[in-house]
């Protein structure tokens, strides 16, 4: 049983601006929720319905958590899926620290190894969900951000992340003056870049994917080491921002 | 300006059932319009507001093409997006014949030769449409989607794959009879499979893949050549469907 006020808190929570405030987000979902909850990730609430709670009473009691259950109109009213999914969980964002407030050597100690994600500009939140499970899959150390790319605690990301969102080290920032002073070498995907099969590939670098419609801007190509494509076989304008990492990522694993 | 039958029409193609009745499916957007327009996919009726006319009178003059002027107000009624973007059109779909009424002989042309794509019960439409762009951008010949996959005419599906879904060819059918008699090796994505970075690919075969959450079934496993799977260098339980199909194509195509 839900009050109205718990409710509404919940719902505020879809709002970038409160849930960062608040430094929580909302995980819906039973395979989610069942992976932050086995990864032992900060959890707040559990809202559950009774046959959820029936169900995971044992991973409850193991874990030491509780849930408070909730009608189907309650999770209605709190999950943001078009069809509610038996449970929804407050989670707390990880103190990430702004890389710039942060001492150049330490943010060189940061990206001096190590396979690294640089996204500028990612609007779509499914893409980026998926980008940051991609990363977890490839053992990427960091994921650095535009600011102007969407909230990576947005419903939809998390959805796409899966637990990653979890794992994953994600910084946003300015990323022109961390590409140009990284040791790193920094690879972007474009369409006029060299053949990505043909080149020799290093094992650490950050690779850096541009907005979905305008690729990389003119500013961030300026401080890459080389840009890089996929060749194309077929038709496509484009391949989609999360498809041309993990192509990249793959490439760069196989060595 | 719209008739309310009008209206009801196109909003009535959101339904499976009738857009198939009618061979008739609704894509929306600048981008993808441009590119049906462009490479002269079979559109019928295009709907768009004052400012796209003018915008694209020069275009519309050189393909011969008339679009229907309407208010904003009717484009929310017509379109399917959260936020509309000034154009809607209906495009024919392609007549593809039925694999299950064709000849065993005829089928065997089909799968002798190239890349293709067999898709088993995907059931999100981003994912199928993201498959489609994909496919197109490594020339995958043909996806063969098993008949409880989502409908690839949905709207959703549309505006994943872009102008893709008029170029590539799309069956639905029973894949397991086709799988068991193809002459192309057919290798399936799954978590079980053999490394995928150490195998010798083969630049024809048949790339299977499975449901978003359960896989490749059992019974679909029992027809394959071999399952490949992609190295895990991080700790994500799973890759998105059409990641895994990505990385697989770009490895093939790679050699």
């Amino acid at each position: 049983m839900l009050s109205k006020a718990q409710i509404k808190y919940i719902q505020s929570l879809q709002n970038k601006k409160l849930r960062h405030t608040e430094r929580v987000y909302v995980v819906e979902g039973e395979k989610i929720i069942h992976e932050y909850i086995e990864g032992n990730y900060p959890l707040g609430n559990i809202y559950a319905t009774a046959d959820w709670m029936e169900e995971n009473r044992a991973l409850l009691l193991k874990k030491k958590l509780s849930a408070v259950e909730i009608s189907n109109k309650e999770l209605e009213q709190i999950s943001s899926l078009t069809t509610p999914n038996k449970v929804v969980a407050l989670a707390r964002m990880p103190e990430i620290p702004s890389l710039k407030g942060m001492e150049s050597p330490l943010i060189d100690s940061l990206l001096i190894s190590g396979l690294h994600l640089a996204l500028e500009n990612i609007q779509d939140p499914g893409n980026l969900g998926t980008l940051i499970r991609t990363a977890d899959w490839f053992g990427v150390s960091s994921i650095l951000c535009s600011e102007d790319c969407v909230d990576a605690y947005n419903s939809k990301v998390v959805q796409a992340a899966m637990g990653s969102l979890a794992r994953v080290r994600i910084y946003y920032t300015d990323l022109h003056p961390l590409l140009e002073k990284a040791s790193l070498p920094v690879y972007a995907a474009t369409l006029e870049g060299e053949n990505i099969f043909t080149q020799k590939l290093p094992q650490n670098a950050i690779i850096l994917i541009g907005n979905e419609s305008k690729g990389v801007s003119a500013s961030l190509k300026a401080v890459v080491k080389k840009e890089l494509n996929i060749p194309r076989f077929g038709k496509a304008e484009s391949l989609n921002a999360s498809i041309a990492a993990a192509v990249i990522l793959a490439l760069l694993r196989k060595g």
